[in-house]
C-alpha cells in the first residue's frame, strides 16, 4: 500500500465515481496507452486532453508485461507517473486487469493455450491466447488483480476497474476444458443415465457409460453435427466459465477497493456469453461502439445501445467510441466530418453517461496500427481532435442539466442468450438468427415513432404494454407461466415462429406447437413450411397484402381469430397470424416473417389499440430519443445521414444544443445534433 | 438361441422374403426407432401403421450401444419386444447390422477413428467414427454381426438384413490404411520396380526405394496433387476395403441365415464407392431417395433410380424414401400435398418393389431432430400421414398385379465407378464430370419418349440398340473388345471427347486418340481445346447450328463421315461430329458437348436409324415408365409438376390407378399419379 | 572425373556459353526429361529438335531419383548418353540442380518436410517438400550439387546451370526455422531489449524476456494478426533463407565450373522472394512464361518481361516459355494458332535472348500429365511443333543481327520486394498491392508510347527522365536522400500515396506524411480516406474530371501548386494532386488512384514536359519494342490480339521479317510480327 496523497494534495482523496453527484456523472473520456509512448510526451497528451474537455481515461487493460516484467516482481512505477501526469490535468481514471494478454515468460512456463475445435493452439503472437478454464490462467489472474487493486484501491485517480477486456465465451477446446465440462454435467445430472435420457443419446447410438467418454463437440466426421443437447449445455458451460473468472477477479475488487466501481468492455451486439449472467457481478454496463462496420450492426448503432440499456436496465457507459477509421491488416473509411460528434451524441441519447473515445493516438506499433484514435501517428491535433473536443464542450456544458436523466418505454422485445445459441447450433433457415428477429421489430417499431427496451424476461414485464417474443426456441414452465400472467393482466404479446419447439434440454417437445403456449395463443400449428428465402404471400383480413419468407405455420384456431391468410401454395388458404383475447390481454400469433411493411401496418394497429405513446414523423435518418428525470424531459434528435433533415418537435420546447425550431420544425443540417427540454 | 414360437403362434413360421410370391412382393415399409420413444407409444405406433398399409420396417440400425450395452453383453430384449408388438400387427422386419455407429465404451478402449487427410483423427459423438480397415473394428463387426444373426435367424418376423447403413468409400488416411495400401500395392505389383514403372514415379523424383515410402494422398507442400496413377489405386482400396468390410457381414448371414435376405441402403448417385462391386454380395440393391435436395439431383429421382436399378439390373427397394423435410442444421422446405405420394409411386415406376419411408416419426434428440418422418415430433396423424395412408392403400391394392413386373429399355448409358473416380482426380474443365455427362444424354433420351438402362460395361450389351459411352477415359484392351464387338453385331455406339485417353493404371496412351476405338470410330483426334465454360458452335450437315462448350476434340477422318463442323475459332472447318459405319453397326463420336437441344436433334435421328420404340409426347414434368410382364404392359404416369398436365396415351388401355383417358389423352392434376394396363 | 572427349570429338572442346559472340547467343531451346522416355525415342526426339531450329536444351532439375538412386551412390550413365545423343545433333545443355525434389530414400531417413503455419509436415508425394533451412537438405544440396558439376564441368556439351526450380522464399513453419530466425533476430538486433524496442512489443504485452519466445507467425487466436514487425522481418528471413540456400549451389559451380553460366527460373511477378538478391549470385537471369493464366498476368506478358529484365537491368532467357495447354487436374484453353510463336517474339523483343520452350512432349505420367509440351501424348509432330519449328526457322536466321542488341528507357518504375511483402502484411484496402499499383502506370506508359524499366531503387537513376515510386510504404533515410538527389538533379518523380508510412522495423513513422518526402514533395498530409472500391472524384486544373479510388489523401500545399481538387464529400476542395519544383526537377504528388484515363492524361503532360520520346498510335493489341546496339535500331512489332491491326512505321525502314509498311503503316494479320531495322 502506497500513500499518493503528496504528489495529488490539492485534490480530493474522497473516491470520485460514477453516483457521486457533485461533479455530475456525465462525462468525456478517452482510453490511454501511456506504455506506447515516450514519458515525455505525457504531459503534452494530458493538456490536450484536458483542453478537450476529457475528464476520465481508461488505462493499463494490455500492460500485464509491463506490469508484471517477471514473475512475481510487481512495477506499478511507470503507471504511477502517468496517473500522476493525468491527475495534474484534472483526469480521472478506470483501470482495467491486463488478462487478455498474458505475458510471454508465462505461457513460456505453462501451456495455457485455448485449443480450437481440432485441439490445434492458439499459440503466442497475438491475443487472447489463454484458456479462462485454466487453473494456472486462474491462479496467475487472481495474483495480478490482487496486485494491481492493493496498489491503487486508494488512489486518488482511480475511480474505478474495467475486468480484462471484451470477454467472450471460452470456447475452448483443450483437455481441461474437457474435464470440467465433464464434471459440470456430473453436477447437473447426477448420473450418466439421467444425462443419457436428457440428451437422446440412443440416438446414433452415442449413450456413454463413463463420464471420460463425452467429447467436446470437436470436429468429427460430420463437422461439428454433434448433438445438439451436449452443443447447448457445451454452450452454457462456456459462457459460465467466462462469468466465473470474472467474477474471481470481481470478488478481489469488491474486498479491497470497495469504493471504486467495477464494469467491464461488453461488444454490442456479440452473442457468445450470456451478457446478463456477466453484468450480474457488475455495477454498470459498459461497451465499445465502433458504428462504421464493427460488431454486425454497420452504420446502426441504436439497436445495439438499446440492447446494451437493457442487460442491466439502466444507463450505461461507452468504453470505447469511434473515433477515427478502425480495422487490422483492413480498414474502413474515414467517418464524415461530424460524423464522430454525431455518434457520441446518439451514444447519450439512448442512455450513455460517459463517452470514453477509443483511443488517444494511433498507435505506432502492432496488429492495431491502423486502429485510428483521436491523433494520427504524428500527435498533431487535426480534424478529428478538433471534433471530439467540441463534443467535449458541449457535454460539459449540459451535463449537470442531463444528469439523472434515463430513458423510459412502453414497448420491449424480450432478449436471451439461450434461445441465440440455439438458433446458432441449429439455425434450420436462413433468416431465422435471433438478431435478424430482432431487427425486424425494433426498426419496425422505431419507424414507427416508438422507443424501445430490450429486456430479459425476468425484468418487471407489467411495466410494458407490449412485448415481443422472437422464436422463444426453448420454453420452460416458468417462462411459459410468466409470459401467460402477462397477458393475463392485460399485456400484449407479440409470438413469433418455432417458439417452443425445445424444452431447456435442447430435446424436441411433444406438445403440439406452439407447446406451453397453446392456451394463451389459442392456436395450434398444425404444419410449417421452412421458406428460407423462397416466399409466400399473406393477406391481412383488412386486405393489405404482403410477401413473406424465412418461415410458414398452417395454425389452427382454437379460440384465436384469424389476421392474416396465406394466399399461395403449399398453405394458400391457411391462418398465418391469429390474434387471441386471453385474460386482459392480447396475445398475437405470427405464423411467418414478412416484409417491413407488413411489420409498420400491423405494429402500428397494434400499439394504437394497446395505446403507447409515439412520436410519428421523425424521417430516415434521425435517431429521435427522450432521456427523462423527475418533470423533465429531454428530446434528442441526431441526424445520422450525410444530408439535411426536417423534424417535427413539440411546442415550447427550450433548445438546449442545436438549431432551433420553427413552425413546430426543425431543420438538421448532415450529422448534426439537437436537445430540447420540455415539461418541468 | 431364442424359440419365438410362443409369442405369435398364430403366424406362419416360415420365412417369407422378397421372392416369396404368396403374399406378393411389393410393399409399404418405414423405417422405425423403437429405441428412441417410451415402449407404451408403440402399440399406438404398430397400430397406426397397420392402418396406413404399412407391412415392413427397417430397424436398429443404430443401436449397437443397446443392443451390446457394454462389451460382450448383448441384450436383445428391447428388440425381441418391439418385434412382438409390430408382427402383433401383421409387420415383418430387415433388420441393420449397426455398425455405422460403434459404442462409446468400444472407442474409449481403442483408438479406431479415421483420420482426413491431414492425418486429424475424426472422434465420437456424430457417426461413422470408424475406419472399415481397422483389425478391432473387423472383429467387433463380426462379433455383433454374429450374437444379431444368431438371435433372428429364426424369428418369424424378420425376412432379411440391411448391412451397416449408407456405405462410403473408406477414404480413411490413418497408419492402417496406410500399411494395408502398401500390402495392397505389393499384392497388386509385385516389385517396387513394377510399381515404379506403372505410376511413372520417375516424375518429381518420386522413385520409391521401400515400400514403407509410399504414402497416402496425405495434404502435401502442393496439396493433394499427388500423382494420379497412386491416385486412383488409392481410390480403388479405399472402395475395396469398404466392399470386403460389408463381406464379412454377408458371409456371417449367410451362414447363419441362409434364408434372410441381405440388401444395404445405397445412396443412388453417390460415387465414391464401386457400387457394382458392393451390390455383388447382396440379394438386391435398397436405396434411400430424398428427392428435394440429397444425394446431388434437386427435384429429379429418376435418374438416380434407373441408376439404382443399372447396378443388379433388377428391380430394387427403395429403403428411405423421404416423408417430409430433411436436413440437420439447416433444413428444406416441406414437401407439397401430393408430392410424397408422388415421389412414392415414381420410385414404383422406375422399379421399386418396396417403398419404406423415412421414418415414423421426428425423433425428439440428437442430430437428426429435424428429418422429420411422417409424423411430426407430437406423434399426431397429420396431413403427411393422410397422404403416406393413401398411397399404402394404393400399392396394396395394386400389388398382386404389379407383382413380377420390370423395365425394359433398348437404350442404355455406360456406368463405371472407376471412370468417375479418375475424372473427379482429374477433372480436367469444367463440364466433364460423369454424372455431368450422363444427364445430357439421359434427360435428352427421356424427353425424346426412350426409357434408359444404365448398366455396367459388362453388361448384356446385345439387348441394345444405342449405347452412350461417358468419356471412357480409362480405356482397357477388354473394354476395347466388348465395344468393337458390339458394333460390329449392329449396335450404334455414341462415344464421348476424353475417351481412351489412359490406360488402366492412369497414365496416358501413346496412341493417337481416341486410342484403341480408333478403327472403330473411323477418326483420330489432332488436337484439343478444353473450353471449359466458354463457347464454340457447331453445323451440322443438316444445317442447324448448336452452341458448344466444355471440350473440343478436332477430328481426323479415317473411314468416319463428318456430321458436323465447327464455326468458330480456334478450330472453324474442323470436324466436330463423325459417324462411322463398322461391322454391322454405327459408332458416332462426339467431338463436343452441346446444348440440350444438340442432343435432341441429333439423339432423335440416332433412335430413328436404330428402330428404337419411344413414346413421344409426355410433356415436361411427367414422368412416364412401362413395367411389364409376360403379356402384360403397365403405363406410369406421375405428374411431378405443380400443375396439371395432358399426356398422350394408347388406345384401350385398362385404368388401374387415376384419371381415365378420354380421346387418347388423360389429364393428371399436380402430383397425381395414372396406372393403366395394356395387353394380354 | 570422367573424359567425354572421346564421343564427341568433333566439337570444340572450348566451352561455349551465353557470351560468347562466335555463335550469337540468342538461341532456341526446349525443355526436355529423357527420363521421362525410352531410351529408344532419344534419337527421334533429338533428330525432330534439330530439324525446329532448336539448340539449346535443359535437363535433369526433377532426377535426383535417378541421379542418387541410393544415398551416396550416384548414376550419371543415363543422362551421359542422353548428353552424347542431344550432342550428336548439335544440341547443347543446361543442367538443372535437383534439389526441388529429394528422393524418397532421403525423406525416410530424415524430417526435413517443411511446416505449414499450423505446424502441419507437407509430406512427400507432390514437390517441393524440404525445408531450405534443414542441415539435412543443406548437406545433401552440397553432395549432389558437387557430385554433379564434378561430372560435367567439362562435359562439351554442357554450357550452364539452373539452380533448383521455381524458388520460392521458404515459407516454412517447422521447428529448425524458428530457431535459425530467433538466431537471426539475436544478430539484428543484439539484444532482447533492443528487438521490443523495435517492435513495439508492448502493444498487447508481448515484451520477451527469452529468445525462444518468440514465435513464427503460426496460427494463432486471432488468425495470423503477428505483430507486423515481426511478420516483416519473417518475410525477410524467409527470403534471405532461399538465397543463401542457391548460394551454396552457385559456389560450388563456380568453383568446380568457373567458365559455366549460371541462372535460375524465376516466375515473373511471383514476389515472395527477394528477385534482386536472389539474381545477385547469378549471370543472367532465366523465367518461366506462361502468358495464358499462370504468374498472375492472364494474357499479358510484357509487365513480366520488364520486370524479368530488370532484375538485373540486362538481358535474360525465358527457360521455360508455354507450347500449350497448361494445367493439373484443371487446365487452359489451347493457345490458338499462332499464339505460341507471338509470345516466343514477343519475349525477344522484351529482351529475351533465348526461348526454351516447355516442354518437349507432354508427360504420360504424374501430376502434370495436361501441362502440355510440343507435341501431344502420341508424340506426332503436329500443328504446335510447325509453330515452334517456325519460330526457330526465323529467330536462328535473325540471331547474327539481333545478337547483342537490348532495350533502353527514358522512363523508371520502381520496384521494390520489400515494399511489396509490408503491403502484403497490410493491404489496407482493395488496390493498395504492389502489382495493382504497378500496373497503373505501366499500361498508361505503354498506350501513350513510352517504354518502362522496372528497377530497384539503387539502380542509376540518372539515366531516367521519369520515375514514378509507388507506394513506397517503408521509407529509410538513404532511400529518401536518393529520390531528393535524383529530383535535384533534375529528375522527374511522381509520388503515391502510403509513402513513408512506416520506417525499416515496420513502425510508423511521427513525422507527417509523407514523411522524409515532405520538403521534396513540397506537401503535407492533413487527413486521409481510405476508399478501397468506394469512389470519389478530382477534377484537374486543365478542368478534367475523373473517378478516383482505393486511398484519398487530403494534401497540404507547402510549397507545391495544386494540380487536382476532390470534388466530392468527405474531401471535396481539398488538394489531390501537387506539383512541386524542386532543385532542378519536379516531383508530382498523387494523393490518389484513378481510372486508366486520368494516368493518360496526367502523364502524357509529364513525359511532354520531361521531354521523354514516345511512339504514339500503336493500337490496342499490339505490343512495340525496340532493341538497339550501335547504330542500329530494331523495332519489334507483336500483334498479339486476334484481329488484323494497323501501326504506324517509321520513314525508311528494312523489314527483316512480316509484312513490309505502305504508306508509314504495317497491317499486321493476328498473331502476326514484324521486325523492322532503322539506322546505321
Amino acid at each position: 500500500m502506497k500513500s499518493f496523497g503528496r504528489m495529488c494534495s490539492t485534490l480530493s482523496r474522497k473516491p470520485l465515481w460514477i453516483f457521486d453527484r457533485r461533479r455530475g456523472i456525465m462525462r468525456v473520456g478517452v482510453d490511454y496507452y501511456p506504455e506506447h509512448w515516450d514519458e515525455s510526451r505525457w504531459e503534452t497528451d494530458a493538456r490536450l486532453m484536458r483542453e478537450a474537455g476529457i475528464s476520465v481515461v481508461r488505462l493499463a487493460e494490455f500492460s500485464w508485461c509491463k506490469l508484471e516484467p517477471e514473475e512475481g516482481r510487481y512495477d506499478f512505477s511507470w503507471l504511477d507517473r502517468a496517473l500522476e501526469v493525468l491527475h495534474r490535468e484534472g483526469i480521472q481514471a478506470v483501470l482495467g486487469t491486463p488478462t487478455a494478454t498474458p505475458p510471454a515468460w508465462l505461457h513460456q512456463r505453462y501451456d495455457i493455450y485455448p485449443r480450437d475445435a481440432r485441439r490445434y493452439p492458439l499459440g503466442f503472437g497475438t491475443r487472447l491466447q489463454r484458456c479462462l478454464n485454466h487453473p494456472v490462467m486462474r491462479r496467475y489472474s487472481r495474483l495480478i488483480t490482487e496486485a494491481m487493486v492493493s496498489h491503487y484501491a486508494h488512489h486518488p485517480a482511480v475511480i474505478g476497474w474495467q475486468t480484462d477486456n471484451e470477454f467472450e465465451a471460452n470456447l475452448c477446446y483443450c483437455d481441461v476444458c474437457a474435464d470440467l465440462f465433464r464434471q459440470w454435467l456430473q453436477r447437473k445430472y447426477g448420473s450418466l443415465q439421467a444425462l443419457n435420457r436428457a440428451w437422446g443419446t440412443i440416438f446414433w447410438s452415442q449413450e456413454y457409460t463413463n463420464w471420460s467418454q463425452i467429447p467436446l463437440p470437436w470436429v468429427a466426421r460430420c463437422g461439428q453435427s454433434h448433438n445438439p443437447s451436449l452443443w447447448l449445455d457445451y454452450r452454457r458451460f462456456a459462457s459460465e466459465s467466462t462469468v466465473s473468472f470474472q467474477r474471481e477477479q470481481v470478488e478481489i475488487i469488491r474486498r479491497l477497493a470497495p469504493h471504486h466501481f467495477v464494469t467491464h468492455n461488453f461488444m454490442g451486439l456479440h452473442d457468445s456469453l450470456d451478457y446478463f449472467a456477466l453484468a450480474q457481478d457488475l455495477d454498470f454496463v459498459a461497451w465499445d461502439n465502433y458504428p462504421s462496420g464493427n460488431w454486425k450492426e454497420a452504420g446502426h448503432a441504436e439497436l445495439a445501445h438499446d440492447v446494451m440499456r437493457g442487460i442491466k436496465q439502466k444507463n450505461f457507459w461507452v468504453m470505447e467510441e469511434q473515433s477515427g477509421i478502425p480495422g487490422w491488416e483492413y480498414i474502413g473509411r474515414r467517418p464524415a466530418p461530424g460524423q464522430i460528434r454525431a455518434w457520441a451524441w446518439q451514444a447519450v441519447a439512448h442512455g450513455a453517461d460517459a463517452v470514453v473515445f477509443f483511443r488517444w493516438r494511433s498507435c505506432l506499433y502492432g496488429t492495431e496500427q491502423y486502429w485510428h484514435g483521436i491523433l494520427n501517428h504524428d500527435g498533431i491535433p487535426r480534424r478529428r481532435y478538433r471534433e471530439v473536443a467540441r463534443f467535449g464542450e458541449e457535454m460539459n456544458r449540459l451535463s449537470a442539466e442531463l444528469d439523472g436523466t434515463t430513458l423510459h418505454h412502453q414497448v420491449a422485445i424480450l432478449n436471451s442468450y439461450e434461445q441465440n445459441w440455439a438458433l446458432q447450433i441449429q439455425p434450420q433457415v436462413n433468416g431465422l438468427s435471433w438478431w435478424e428477429q430482432v431487427r425486424r421489430f425494433y426498426y419496425s417499431f422505431r419507424r414507427l415513432g416508438a422507443g424501445v427496451d430490450i429486456v430479459p424476461i425476468d425484468a418487471d414485464l407489467s411495466q410494458y404494454r407490449v412485448i415481443v417474443l422472437p422464436s422463444w426456441y426453448i420454453l420452460t414452465e416458468r417462462d411459459a407461466q410468466r409470459l401467460s400472467e402477462y397477458v393475463r393482466q392485460g399485456g400484449t404479446l407479440i409470438v413469433n415462429p418455432r417458439t417452443g419447439v425445445k424444452d431447456e434440454r435442447n430435446v424436441c417437445r411433444t406438445e403440439p406447437l406452439p407447446s406451453l403456449l397453446r392456451e394463451v395463443a389459442g392456436v395450434e400449428i398444425d404444419d410449417y413450411d421452412p421458406l428460407g428465402t423462397d416466399e409466400n404471400r399473406i393477406r391481412l383480413h383488412s386486405g393489405e397484402e404482403f410477401a413473406v419468407s424465412v418461415w410458414a405455420d398452417a395454425l389452427i384456431l382454437q379460440g384465436a381469430e384469424e389476421v392474416a391468410v396465406y394466399t399461395r401454395s403449399i398453405f394458400a388458404g391457411e391462418t398465418a397470424i391469429a390474434c387471441h383475447r386471453f385474460g386482459g390481454g392480447t396475445v398475437y400469433t405470427l405464423g411467418t416473417y414478412g416484409e417491413p411493411a407488413l411489420y409498420d401496418t400491423l405494429l402500428g394497429r397494434v400499439l394504437d389499440e394497446a395505446g403507447v405513446e409515439t412520436m410519428p414523423g421523425v424521417p430516415e435518418g434521425v435517431d429521435a430519443c427522450w432521456r427523462e428525470k423527475e418533470g423533465a424531459r429531454y428530446l434528442f434528435l441526431v441526424n445520422l445521414s450525410g444530408e439535411e433533415r426536417s423534424v417535427p418537435v413539440p411546442e415550447g420546447v427550450t433548445t438546449l444544443l442545436g438549431a432551433s425550431p420553427h413552425g413546430g420544425m426543425v431543420n438538421l443540417s448532415p450529422y448534426e445534433v439537437g436537445i430540447y427540454r420540455t415539461g418541468s
